[in-house]
């Protein structure tokens, strides 16, 4: 059986990559599939005549090989999220969360996957709305996280919450954000939330820097719609971000609306992919017990 | 229609009750329903001639109304899991997580729970067993958590956790819990854990004054088998409870296996019971807009 | 002994009053002392007739009277600093840190300061340079707290420490702030800092939102010297803000350093003032035993 | 000028040193010093003919080699308080926040501290004593921490904290803790404690899992009396524990009251010492820069 006929290629278009493009480009031609470089590839690579595309006219590959890191890879998921295309991760030397490929390994691990043995997960998608005055001002997708925060000032924005509805609470915070669990091991672990496993249909609500010392982060369901007003007498100016990006001013009165796409982002990892060994690398947890910080305790 | 026929009476021993249980007693009999008091009701009650039962005796009750606090709820909920018996919950003038129904709306709630204007609502329990060389020692149920942690010694533990039978980490802490929904306001949040909605079928691993600074709590799905073995080599004493209670000691190498049971909790709530609102109330959200800790951010 | 016989008056120019500050202006008038009202005044006093004043104008009172809540004073406190004038704080009916006469004991309290009634309390001040290219840009002097962080963007900065020119770390992180005790119950609490006593001689360096989990608040000396320098390679736009104000900009290279000023305010309290007292009023400590979120741990 | 004639020599016991104390001996011996062998030492050096001594035989010494981990360090610093006998610390090989020296450099750096190369500090302990109906039942000192917490039982405990006879606050929590600048790093770090410079005139209070959700670390001047009071009506056994040793169980309506000793302990370190040099290695602080957990927020 042959699969992954067209693949496309992109990168981070900010590191350095010596021959790997190369490497990797000639195994991908040395296999007999036709690749498609994406814009971020230009001047990457060294045959001169190659054509690049567009995220849009990359819609019909089998197959995305992503290089670089976890960042480069979520803006991958986002550009391909509505066409279905997985993704597979290539990072540079550094394990990502989502690129957990190794240089040293890439061949090998492209191999296996060209032959069926993979591991296919789905991670969901958020879907954000922007309305302002009844209009919708902004649609985004976002699958690490939404951020909602002051701008420009260093002084608190007021918000009010609402989950189907319901009204949560009306907080002073620095911000709050709503995590997937994809995104909840980035920015949401560095403001205090939990690690969600990938595979749980629930997101985080995390406040940022919180007012009152009594707010903490909040679980839900995946499937509920979650409503962020920014309060319409707060006097600082507030901004929505999605996966870091596309930052929107927000104005008193303004409402994000937050709820799961029906888009998914399927991710191809090496068989033997593990969640849990890769939180452990990336946390440091291996080295725990080996470490005696508090060791009088032992 | 005739319903809840056959009602279970219990009640927290340590409180006291002034005319409450009386009055409870009397309403309940004036409704013309069968009373059946739990032995804690003994001397709470000015019937002298009233007989006790045991809460295996009472597993044919078709409602449990419970008064006194969470903590009493919990008992009952332990006690009645297998026998599927709905309870309500009367709190002491002092709203719970659990036990929302305040003395003063007592009569009215119950009227309106007989005639069938109520939200039904299922909780899940953990079933926990204690391995020991091969063999189970202990088993317990428990609706908030289990708390595995150091015992008469201030001195850290040291602990494997497997999720799945996958190998997660290697800790030294105080100790570990493995919380519920139900749970995640209770101890859970003084340990740092997240708030998990009550609907979720999730529970969240968190450290207990961990010895290395980067564990986090973990959010798993509640299907998981999650196994915590005491480090063969740790020199410290270790303790497991259930829901606070039942305290089993622990010697290096024994093995606590935890997974969700068969059995439900089925709490029954007045009509408009809505989790948020006493997630506001219990942690005095509501409050925030009128405070001002913080007020230059403002 | 007569003293306090020249007094400013200032207010936050966004409350409403009432009739709060002619009051308090015809009790001053009538205790027989001269009044300077300061610009802010302007609109809020009923008499026509009154000349308003800036800062610079009232360096030879005796004594400052701000009617607001914390911010209104910090303001006041920075710009009296050079002129060691005493402040009392009249918050709005809200108790603060630093406004700590309620309006209805508004003319007892005074009455018994005049009389010499009272406690006198310094607090120090932080000097801070900013420094770019080895020239210095901006100086600035903060009460509460200095505040480095991310600026339109929500994109971690990267930035050095270095206390008494002995390296810290190298740190990612949405940003740092350097408190002194008087900050330390102010936006510091929110990003996870300890409480610092009004009386220490210590500063604390608290994280904002850290990228690697075990950086921690750094409780140190307040007659050191820290200086916070931007990566030269750091690509997030950075600012630096002081008491929450006067936000600078901040480029990759530039240096922010930190020092205790020489000034130093004065606040008087009404005897029996007690930093404890306002502590658990402000944080709600007293409603403790009252309270029984984890009841069942009792 | 010749100094250190008399060195004690003590170890942690359940270490393995293989010839590493044999050596040290060996070049003690030779450099022309008397040593004197603590009880820890019997068993763990080839010479048989060797008489050992307890701690209070050797008050006279002029130094005191301890070689451990910091806990071993923290025993003999008790044992010595009274004697200001100064202490150099030798790891095994894993670098401590007082054992500093490393087996490789130890010779090396024991002749530069003979030749007067070295850095002298004073670290001050704590003056613990525990009333019970009026009597003191107990007396300790503390280098680290005292640690009042819940004792058998997974329940919280209830205590009362007054400051110099000031009432803070009445908490319930696993418990609290008191810590010195030297403590802050150990057991103090995992509850979410500040580091506090070991320079530093002060303490802090910490409470342990608390039940109130806006508890938070207090740091005071050292100068301080605390005084810690098991409530009255508390129904949980509660402990103290001293460094984490010499557990004392704790009756309602006892007081542990904590003060600062008039005794020292002075540690030698080698020149170019540098507390934040440790610290960075000990929290892998110098990792940061080149791990990449958030990676997308660079």
């Amino acid at each position: 059986m042959t699969q992954f006929k067209k693949i496309a290629l992109m990168r981070n278009i900010k590191a350095d990559y010596a021959d790997l493009l190369d490497q990797l480009y000639t195994f991908l031609q040395d296999s007999g599939r036709e690749i498609f470089p994406e814009i971020s590839c230009r001047n990457a690579l060294s045959d001169s005549k190659l054509k690049f595309y567009s995220y849009e006219q990359l819609k019909d590959c089998d197959l995305a090989v992503v290089v670089g890191g976890d960042g480069t890879l979520l803006n991958a998921a986002r550009a391909f999220a509505p066409y279905q295309v997985p993704i597979v991760g290539i990072n540079l030397g550094r394990l990502g969360f989502l690129v957990d490929i190794s240089p040293k390994n890439m061949t090998q691990s492209l191999e296996e996957i060209f032959q069926g043995k993979y591991t296919a997960e789905k991670r969901f998608l958020l879907q954000v709305e922007v309305v302002r005055d009844g209009n919708t001002i902004a649609e985004q997708l976002a699958l690490n996280d939404v951020i909602i925060n002051n701008y420009l000032q260093t002084r608190m924005i007021e918000f009010i919450t609402h989950v189907n509805d319901r009204y949560i609470n009306h907080e002073r915070a620095d911000g709050i954000l709503v995590t997937t669990p994809t995104g909840s091991t980035a920015y949401a672990l560095s403001a205090g939330g939990p690690i969600l496993h990938p595979s749980l249909s629930a997101l985080a609500l995390v406040p940022i820097c919180p007012h009152t010392l009594n707010h903490r982060p909040l679980v839900i369901d995946a499937s509920s719609t979650i409503t962020i007003e920014i309060d319409p007498d707060c006097q600082t100016v507030a901004q929505v971000s999605f996966d870091g990006h596309a930052n929107i001013e927000l104005a008193a009165g303004d409402r994000v609306n937050i709820r799961r796409s029906d888009a998914y982002v399927k991710l191809l990892h090496p068989e033997g992919h593990e969640f849990f060994d890769i939180l452990r690398a990336k946390l440091n947890w291996g080295k725990q017990p080996d470490s005696d910080i508090l060791s009088y305790k032992k």
